[in-house]
């Protein structure tokens, strides 16, 4: 039995993870894709395997996607959510985690609000621990899914220009896709109100912007983000109309991307906040693109962790 | 391969569904209870399918068979309930629904408490959409149920009196069961205090009665409904008290309904207040009944709309 | 077929199960924990059977147990837990698990926070019931899990000397232990605070101390039972400062067991309260073997409640 060269390995953020292994990823994706286009929603790769998904945050969204990729592969699935006080106890996740482990889970699946939590988990258990979003550090899955969804579209990562606008400091999926693009040759522009711009983005390899249109100007990919209404009663955007007027990406700024630039959207998107209604299912959006490929890379992660007996190159 | 004649559609309700369709259903159920009385429940129908199980409303027991005839045919199956705050934005459902259909689900089964949502993204998403239940408005897997159930008891329903006693304003229930009795050749009497009999059921094929023994009086079949105690407060009823002694189905009234009638209930009930005690598991109830052939009549709109590559005929 | 002495029966505790069925059990466990071992997680002996777990108490770790258990022999598996109000009405709860039992269910797992409830309801329903903790009364499944743990560490649960220490009063856990462990010749002397023990224990066939150093000498098995933080408040203990003065197992105290003695607890324990932090994965503890020992007691009694067409010497 061949192994894949993932085998085993946690996948934490894109921070740390290796332009090989993003390489890797994708490749596997297309994969994974062409087999769920032909409808096979019944293999056996991971047959005898069993994912556990455990969310401390509320994500149907997400859960679906992770359990479907998972059931589509043949896999057992078993599904908790945590909320609330039982989170606040650091030892109660090492606990729980421990504990799933221990009953034969072959890999977790884990979203977590603290930045770090899977991280240190990985540290301690044994079994195979699958970031689904912490806190705002990193949410890998969804920024391989929108580098998978941007090389169908442009065909190449490298020397794509990338605009991610809106609220960068809160965003996990903003770091995941900063640190997996610029390491595949992509310059990314952020672009936001000053107040939800973190001071670290240029470190990072990405430029920062006050100015949407600046960041949006050639761009082949723009990239909206979720603006949460409670930013402003705390005061980060004036309101949320003039962050409309000043960062909402509308049909005006989009022109001002090359003509066949793609739009994106982790979703749900604030429509007629950070996006306006007429371009979010306009012919540029790849949004719900991104849905599918999103089960995709789901499958390509499971099956290159939990291995399944066959090399990548026999699939399919 | 040869596909069902319901192949790829919606089931919304039965007020525009033709006979034909109905019979369909109904021949397919017995075809599926039959399997299900042999024990088959690895059945591989709908192997590689998915089924999004998404409910806006609280019902265990009709998730459950749901989810269980669904996984007895060998599809895949995801399930979400959302309560709260979210359902209110109209577009948040669609986007939700979007979502899933973009993850590979093959049919999407949905409870929505407002009438007519299912509808509405039944003409926005390709997926197949089952409604489980809209707000006031239909529940037509129940009354399928329920008009299966009467036939395996009565050989007919052309014909047939069915009395239907209780809150008829708020029960998507008894709509249902009068557009598809009614269709069928049955005769609806429904009965029940003046505030909860609705204007329009008249127009919809139903006799109307605010006396009960006028309404059960030489029926074939006796169905209860559900009083929400919420009723009495909200003064739609004088008091559960008075409720019962003038609509509660008792042995005495039952008594006048014809020697083989059969009693109904769509569960939970209220024992003491819509229905007594004595009859509830007596020998003209077939409540229990009712149960096991909504698994079997969910298997069957499964399996036609979900088309499993084999013609109706080659089952079983 | 051969069907196996417990097809059909109900798993409601251990003070009723004779010696030879808690033997088949635990020889069935070893065979079920192998094939684990071996990575046999898509067994086929379950396949057509289906399994509904219905929790009226929260607990993950017990459900996921089940559910995996049940997944890994090939059954379907819904879940449904209910909380709050509706399980004051005894009448929801025998309705819920009849429709249940009417969905063609072929075995029920329930936990509920009355005592005698799955007793009362495995009286009125067909469909085997397995009872996963109920009030104060018995958790079976926990005790055989750790009585099995004990036979793979010692060999022979006869003549064993078995601590049980803390707040037996309201551990059902303490209760089936006690049940099981005397019925197969084992000792067991329970300690914990006088007003955390029960008068009838010594009717159950266990010694009683409040002095935990008189229980744990020369003891081959010591067991620490969760503390409740809220039996404080409650004035059960005077605090828990003294109670882990008093009571706590530490490394002085488990010095006073057996040279070879194993530390057990149910999980999830309060660190530094019942059990010290140093001792907690220390070589003597067996906590994380108790876990993956879970599973296998849950698959042995599923496997033999449900048949499965195999005669357990088939097995392995």
């Amino acid at each position: 039995m061949r192994q894949t060269a993932l085998h085993g390995y946690d996948i934490l953020g894109l921070r740390d993870m290796s332009k090989d292994t993003i390489d890797l990823i994708l490749h596997t994706t297309a994969k994974m894709k062409a087999l769920l286009q032909q409808g096979k929603k019944d293999m056996e790769f991971l047959s005898g395997k069993s994912v556990a998904i455990v969310f401390y945050e509320n994500s149907t969204r997400t859960r679906l996607s992770f359990e479907l990729a998972a059931k589509y592969l043949g896999a057992h699935v078993v599904s908790m959510s945590a909320q609330g006080s039982s989170v606040a106890k650091g030892e109660s996740l090492e606990d729980t985690l421990d504990t799933i482990a221990m009953m034969a889970a072959d890999a977790i699946v884990i979203r977590h609000p603290y930045s770090g939590a899977p991280t240190v988990m990985a540290s301690k258990i044994d079994v195979p621990i699958i970031n689904a979003g912490d806190g705002m550090n990193e949410h890998p899955t969804q920024a391989l899914l929108d580098m998978y969804t941007m090389l169908e579209y442009k065909g190449c990562l490298d020397g794509l220009k990338v605009a991610i606008v809106g609220d960068i400091y809160h965003s996990r999926v903003a770091r995941s896709n900063i640190w997996g693009l610029t390491k595949m040759g992509a310059q990314v522009v952020v672009a936001g109100p000053p107040t939800l711009l973190p001071k670290d983005i240029e470190a990072m390899g990405a430029q920062v912007s006050s100015d949407v249109e600046y960041a949006i100007k050639d761009a082949d990919v723009v990239m909206g983000l979720r603006m949460q209404r409670e930013r402003q009663s705390a005061g980060l955007v004036p309101s949320l109309a003039e962050y409309t007027r000043y960062f909402g990406i509308n049909a005006q700024r989009l022109a001002m991307a090359k003509g066949d630039a793609i739009l994106m959207h982790p979703r749900p998107a604030n429509i007629g906040v950070e996006i306006s209604a007429d371009i979010i299912n306009g012919p540029q959006s790849v949004i719900s693109r991104q849905v599918t490929n999103g089960v995709a890379v789901r499958m390509a992660l499971l099956y290159l962790i939990l291995g399944g007996g066959d090399d990548i190159e026999d699939i399919g």
